[in-house]
């Protein structure tokens, strides 16, 4: 209960932060800045602002540029969501229209688009996603105005920027290409090296962001909070996985199975893979990478991905990773920021959504 | 002739500075880190970086953050373009393949991709974009390794992604949507607030970012420099859609006439529309936006244009920006950094590519 308040207190502080028109870019035309503000004011969990304040917390630091900070990677964050969307064709996110479905919607209203709508929609998107790296950026480079030091200042952007985004990057194309290659030819470790990339890096640079803000300087406290949010992620993006598949439409709110119909290859699939004969592997196959997979072969290839035991097992290597994280904790004093970083981890993994 | 080798001297340290592994992330996988590093390899004029260095020599600043800085604006720009050619659908770039269409064909080349080929082109160029406005960044952040002042930098990645990276975008969402707009409702207004936007905006930043590293704060000086780019940009632009009509081919990289098949609204257009009478309009209207007009048709609306004036009208038009523009130049010293900002100018305005 306390955690869920003080999660709530962090969106909210992120929320103000993303509307103070004060530190918005001047977003125009009205199309465009509809687009920017649609993913980043639809009342995201705020769970990396989160890691990122209470990292700083934990180490004796102050709320107003850590929670600025974790605006600003919120805002990243939604960038990277906005052009994915776009590659994976999803339509909904958070329940929602997706950005770039949004705005070819919008193209059919006010410019009469009819054939040329949906690259209106990815165009308006792109760029919608290219403001929103940019504010991100921007918002970081007035971290000062609130008392960060500027060259903390600069290395937490030459982080986000030379590190981080590539990472994450790289992480998107692996996931693009991944589905192009036999299910046996993709090791474990080339699936844990997409997932690291493409979620755990974002939640580490949380960690050692805020602890940076704290300490002034990369010790010892600063490395354990950065395995921490690591480790955190990957624990995060291991139940995401999980709920992909077994989750609540309603909850998500977005289809469960989406991940099978686009072929993305997970732990989950994988392990069952090993374990799958070959009548499994041809069920398997059927629907994995198959957009017209119909619910009934979705929900029967779900429930041979349980029955081969694959998703308990994900959800116990979750747990793995979960106690991994807590245990870089260990290190740090005992105080109320450690204590919901603690908080925050168990409900990263124990989610519905 | 001087002006030609100092411009290759910034672009070979440009290009320098580029491939310097030290300075670049670590760009995977091996098919990313091609669409990333193509267009900033190219062979590009380096416009943009010359014009910030020289406005740091004119002031007295000293080379090599300039440099740098000049490096990160080129990587800025590249990104701006592999996001536009997708957007523009164009399939060259300098004569090469685009971005997208680069990947296309590694798509099929290396993944077997047939129907996803091109989509999978467009994924993974909006990727690279996206690393490439990154990269600047991480870049820029680098600039007091060079001496420059901390606060300095965090100023300039501030004004760039604040300012200059959201009127780019503004810039590029204008030029999708005003060819959706009947021609006689688009202003002369509405067109050179969309060209200053998408390329003065950078010029002009260059011109005072390179001020700013030489003098550390924003003067009489440092503003005249941020006009002249911002007037030697829009020049720059006009004559950019005077070349895309008249220019040649082979010099350009790409199709002359593909403007008017993608409908883009020029003051040259909205010009010659104001003096055509019913039957040019109708030959106007045939090519205007229409993808599959016949070069003999692009021949007959330029043959239109130049005979209704509006080419050599808007030539002079660019003119006077660039007068204008080099009228600022006039309130600083008489030196080598100014000259060659001079000379950059015009050519600028008389370039044939």
């Amino acid at each position: 209960m306390t955690l869920t308040l003080e999660l709530q207190t962090v969106a909210d502080a992120v929320a103000e932060i993303i509307r103070d028109v004060s530190l918005q870019p001047a977003f125009a035309p009205p199309q465009l800045r509809r687009a920017v503000l649609a993913y980043p004011l639809s009342g995201g969990k705020a769970l990396r602002p989160a890691l990122l304040a209470w990292s700083c917390r934990a180490l004796g630091g102050l709320p107003p540029p850590a929670l600025r900070a974790g605006a600003a990677v919120e805002l990243y964050h939604t960038y990277t969501l906005v052009h994915d969307d776009v590659i994976d064709r999803d339509a909904l996110r958070r329940g929602n229209p997706s950005a770039h479905e949004l705005m070819e919607e919008e193209g059919r209203k006010e410019f009469g688009l009819n054939h040329g709508a949906a690259h209106y929609g990815i165009s308006m998107a792109i760029l919608a996603g290219d403001c929103q790296q940019s504010w991100a950026i921007a918002l970081l480079a007035t971290l000062p105005e609130l008392g960060a030091d500027p060259l903390v200042t600069l290395r937490l952007i030459h982080q986000l920027q030379r590190v981080v985004g590539p990472a994450i990057v790289e992480g998107e194309a692996r996931d693009i290409q991944l589905p192009f290659l036999p299910v046996a030819d993709v090791s474990d470790e080339a699936i844990l090296h997409m997932m690291r990339t493409k979620t755990s890096a974002l939640f580490s640079y949380c960690g050692w962001a805020g602890g940076l803000l704290a300490h002034g300087r990369e010790d010892a406290d600063v490395r354990a909070l950065t395995e921490f949010g690591e480790r955190a992620g990957t624990a995060f993006q291991l139940q995401d996985d999980v709920l992909g598949l077994v989750g609540s439409e309603e909850k998500l709110g977005k289809p469960v199975g989406n991940d099978l119909r686009e072929g993305k290859r997970t732990l989950i699939v994988a392990l069952a893979w090993t374990r799958a004969d070959e009548a499994e592997r041809t069920l398997l196959s059927t629907v994995l990478g198959n957009p017209d997979a119909t619910s009934d072969e979705i929900a029967a290839a779900t429930n041979l991905l349980r029955h081969l035991g694959a998703i308990d097992d994900i959800r116990a290597m979750a747990a793995r990773y979960l106690r991994e994280a807590l245990h870089y904790l260990d290190s740090l004093p005992d105080n109320e920021g450690v204590r919901l970083l603690r908080e925050l981890a168990e409900t990263m993994v124990r989610r519905e959504k």
